[in-house]
């Protein structure tokens, strides 16, 4: 069966998490349900990241297995059509060879978290980031995310759920970028990049690090929560509403980027 | 009674427009009604512009008249507390003259409007900009927009139902710019400003224009339209979608800004 590699793009707001759930939309039983209306049969499509309830998506990358030869950009036309009026879009589409695996053909994930500092309430970006009504210094939080770059245990950023064999994992990235904002607030960016992640990793460094940008943690503080290797070391996590899983890196991309 | 400016910011989708109306959700309806909450009496505000339903604002100017004599701060704060979880925001907030009036001492109104192209369906800004799924061409749009500034009759961009008083005004400006998107996409801003406009003025404009950016009108048909006066000769007004009242001038800043 041909098999193709789908670009998808989507709004968590609505979803119950990527992953399929019985009587609980998903953004996988969106596109499988999509899949169907071109191919009348049970569709079962992998993701390269199952992101949670409310945690979107600019570059999630999926695979699906066609009876016919579709034309890809076809395909991703037609499952657009029929994934409307659902937040969810396949912005490219490409063949790929049978053995490719969404999942596990990935050598890298990278996440993208969008926090605001501003006082007034949102109007336009709501469950799209995460607001704090406070200034946050970026230095500091700087200072603190160098402390989880590298090879680490880090059992003190996995939630208590994670399913993962080992919570040894390493952090290729964790960057911070400040942007001032024509409302008046201020945006920061932690662009969070590993080959994998564990569960609630990425919103457990970002509370963990927005405690120490508003100055009730120490930088140094976060070099001692990982140390403990103990959840309860952690900060507060944060919620899922500025997550974004960014783009998926494979040994050759199959979109054909560079 | 002391007079307050308000700088308002809301998201148009969830109103019947700005103008309070009997038993349906209106911005000024909302923010009349967490006056009221403040002091528990009839408010009456008046904004210097009323847009309609969809219509969103950056920084809508409205005045309020209170009993007390609140410290402007604590006043946006109040209002804001009130206000949720309607898409509506004080982002601030300033003591006036009793005097000075948010419609009638206006001497200036920007628009903005968000046009994207991108093939995909959008998943995040549904309803916040308009989307058409071919390309537009910049300089062609500019040179149609060129033929719209200066003082003219614009009976063409007028709705039907426009009550002022003439069709006559001065266009000061009709700039647009052109910016790649992360997602592929390409977004072209409009920025439109003028003493005052008339009813549906920006959308028929940009309604218009994306005629000339997808080529099937050209620039020179923006001028032949514009002669003609006659409704008939405009464009398809587009949808409100990405209608953001920008910003209101006064003589003088009432929020101190520069």
């Amino acid at each position: 069966m041909p098999r193709y590699a789908l670009k998808v793009e989507y709004n968590g707001q609505p979803f119950s998490g990527w992953q399929r759930q019985q009587d609980l939309p998903t953004v996988q039983g969106a596109i499988e349900a999509a899949l169907a209306r071109l191919e009348p049969r049970a569709h079962t499509i992998a993701g390269a990241g199952r992101t949670d309830a409310g945690v979107h998506a600019l570059g999630q990358v999926a695979q699906c297995d066609m009876d016919k030869d579709w034309d890809p950009f076809r395909l991703s036309e037609a499952l657009n059509f029929h994934l409307k009026p659902d937040p969810v879009a396949i912005v490219a589409c490409a063949r790929v060879a049978e053995d490719w695996h969404a999942r596990f053909s990935a050598v890298e994930r990278r996440y993208l978290f969008r926090l605001v500092a501003r006082r007034a309430p949102l109007t336009f970006e709501k469950g799209l980031v995460w607001r704090v009504p406070h200034g946050l210094d970026l230095g500091a939080m700087q200072a603190g995310a160098a402390h989880l770059v590298g090879r680490h245990d880090f059992t003190t950023f996995r939630s208590s759920i994670c399913q993962a064999d080992s919570p040894v994992k390493t952090l290729d990235a964790l960057e911070i970028e400040q942007q001032p904002r024509v409302d008046g607030g201020t945006e920061f960016r932690f662009h969070v990049r590993a080959r994998s992640f564990l569960h609630n990793q990425v919103r457990s460094f970002v509370g963990t690090l927005e405690r120490v940008g508003a100055g009730a943690w120490d930088p140094e503080q976060v070099k001692t929560a990982l140390e403990a290797r103990d959840r309860a070391a952690c900060g507060p996590v944060c919620p899922p509403d500025g997550l974004y899983l960014a783009g998926v890196g494979y040994p050759e991309d199959p979109f054909g980027g560079i």
